[in-house]
This record gives structure tokens, C-alpha cells and sequence, in this order.
């Protein structure tokens, strides 16, 4: 037996999203016809207001609901301090440790030669003109530790050579917690070069 | 940091779903404002279709989008057998076995005093009428192998009892697969009260 069509279609719609298969679009859905009516006026017009209310910042690129996000509108954060990231996800990571108050830029992604991304598929230019007209004096490159990222980190690098800003890069290593023979290759190999003195 | 007003929104709705938990409402939001806007316009359209044109079957009170269910409309099935199911979701069970060619009727729960459900608070009434007026020989009480359950198979065994109507109930056994001593003491008192003739 086949669901009945508005019900199938809902399966369908909500399979494409991720972290939904299947069984949890088919519960839903019986759980919505089940429940009252305003819960699903609600869900639909949140996720129309959505598309319709969130924009990026036009400073850092972040996702936001006005013109300047909540970090660029807010002069307590180090007005001197950028980090640079990939993807808003990754802000939302960073925000999560409470440790970094300063700004930050979202490229869009990393260079990628294979797809044809360069540096004006991202928000390079941006990034370059805010830097040359604002206060910064650090610049932590907060790139994946990829090729792509690490290749996008070392182009930031070499385009702000010549500027007196400093710029870090975030340390990789061996993650807090996890045993050092779980551990893959590469990240020893990036703990064992960015060891540190060890103090006691 | 918060997340702007609209996507927080979103995540709340989300929340408000089974199966959906923060990070999966999160994983959402973000998926739908880098998607396509039609994935998002489909899907809330879907919602609200959905309770726009669903409603129940008005002769087996089952899920459907027409006034008389896909199943109860098929002539092919047999029409003298009846399924007694306490919710749709039951129903939608036995159909995937392919097993059962008859009909249904939902109940819409099971009787419970302690929460003041009584049979004119479920399809009983409808399913007496239905019976007493229909060409059905054969009633099969598939309510579910609770304390309640078997208490409104009971009554529903004793309301039918002065018909020429036979009345089964499905076999509670020990479920295909499983191990014997991982098998529960009431499931294996059952097995062995509607122990069978094994003839090879």
C-alpha cells in the first residue's frame, strides 16, 4: 500500500534534507497529521521566513538577519583581531569555545584549482580591501587543515606579506582526549612540528 | 552567540518534531539557506497540504486523502474479513507483510478508564454498526498485547459474541529471529498458551 499523495510528497520533501532518512520523514509526517494545526503553520512560515529574512553580512560574510551581523554591530569584540574561516560553520565552532573575541571573515569555501575556484570566487577581494582599510593588526588563518585549506592559508599569507599585520595560523595536533595511537599519521606529524616548549 | 532571530525560529519548530534534535534542526536550518529556494517552498508547501488534505477514511477511519480510503475501495480485496487495528500506523504494519487481503477499521486507541476512554470514545460504535450491516464473517482483534489492549479485545470479543461472526485475535509468540532466553517471560507465557501442532 502506497501513502496517500500529500503524505508521500511530505516523505519525499523531507528526505532531502539531511539527518532525515525514511522512517524518521514517515514519523513526522503521521506525527504532524496527528497534532494540531498551528504547529505546521508555524514549521511552514519559519521555513519561509528563513529564505526570506536571512542574508549575509556585508562586512564578514557571516549568515545574519541585518546588514551587519550580531559580531561586526558589537564594539565590545577586538576590533584589531580577524580570523579568517571557510564557511559559517566553522564561526559557530570557533564562537563555541568562548576564547576568541575578535572579528572574523567568511570566505565562501577555499581555493580550489580542480573546480576552477579562485581567489574571486571567494571573498578574497573583500577580505584584502577590509584588512588594507581597517584597524587589524592580526590575521589568524582559521583554514581547514586540507590541501585546499592549507593552499588557501598559505595564498592569504603570501597576499598580506607585505602589510605589517601579523599572521598565525591556528595549531593542529593531537585532539584534547583522543589516544596518540588512534591518532592518524598526519595530525602527529603536525603536533610533532608545532610541539611546544613544556613548562613546569 | 545566538543564532539570528529567524533560523532560531526555524530550530525551535524543528525541535518540536520527533526524531529532530538540536544539532539535526541546526544541520537543517543551514542546509535550507544554502539550498536552492524552491526545496524550501516545496516543503512548506508540503506541510501545510498536508493538513489541508488529509483526513480519515468515513468507513474504516484510516489515514486518507479521498472519503474512502485506497483500501477500502479496492473491490479485490475480501470483503467478508476485518481487521481491527487500534491506530493507522498498525494498520500501515500489517500491509507490509502483504500477508492480509480483507479490510480494516481503526479505532483510533484502545480503551483506558484510567484516562476516562471509553468505547464511545474510540470507533466502536462505527465498527458495531459497520459489522452489523456489512457481509463480514470473519473478525480479527489486532489490538496490541498490552493490559489495555487485550482489554478492549476482550470487550469488543464480548460485544460481538451473540453474532454468527468469528472473532480471532493475532498470535503472540516469540518474534521470528529472536533467542529464546533474550525473550521476555510474558511473550513466552503467550507462546506457550497458543502453542501449535507441529506436523512435519
Amino acid at each position: 500500500m502506497n501513502h496517500p499523495e500529500p503524505i508521500q510528497r511530505l516523505i519525499d520533501e523531507l528526505c532531502k534534507l539531511p539527518a532525515i532518512g525514511p522512517r524518521s520523514a514517515q514519523r513526522i509526517a503521521y506525527y504532524l497529521i496527528k497534532s494540531d494545526e498551528r504547529l505546521s503553520k508555524n514549521l511552514a512560515q519559519a521555513i519561509l521566513d528563513l529564505k526570506e529574512k536571512i542574508t549575509t553580512c556585508e562586512q564578514c560574510f557571516a549568515i545574519s538577519d541585518s546588514k551587519l551581523c550580531q559580531i561586526c554591530s558589537d564594539q565590545t569584540r577586538d576590533q584589531s583581531l580577524l580570523c579568517v574561516v571557510e564557511e559559517y560553520r566553522d564561526l559557530l565552532a570557533i564562537e563555541k569555545t568562548h576564547e576568541f573575541k575578535g572579528l572574523y571573515h567568511v570566505l565562501g569555501g577555499y581555493l580550489n584549482p580542480m573546480e576552477a575556484i579562485g581567489p574571486e570566487n571567494l571573498k578574497i577581494p573583500q577580505l584584502l580591501n577590509r584588512i588594507s582599510r581597517s584597524g587589524i593588526t592580526e590575521v589568524i588563518l582559521c583554514t581547514s587543515p586540507s590541501v585546499n585549506g592549507e593552499a588557501t592559508a598559505i595564498y592569504l599569507a603570501n597576499a598580506l606579506k607585505d602589510t605589517q599585520i601579523k599572521i598565525t595560523r591556528l595549531a593542529y595536533g593531537i585532539p584534547v582526549g583522543a589516544e596518540i595511537d588512534s591518532t592518524d599519521e598526519q595530525t602527529i606529524a603536525s603536533a610533532l612540528t608545532g610541539r611546544r616548549l613544556f613548562q613546569v
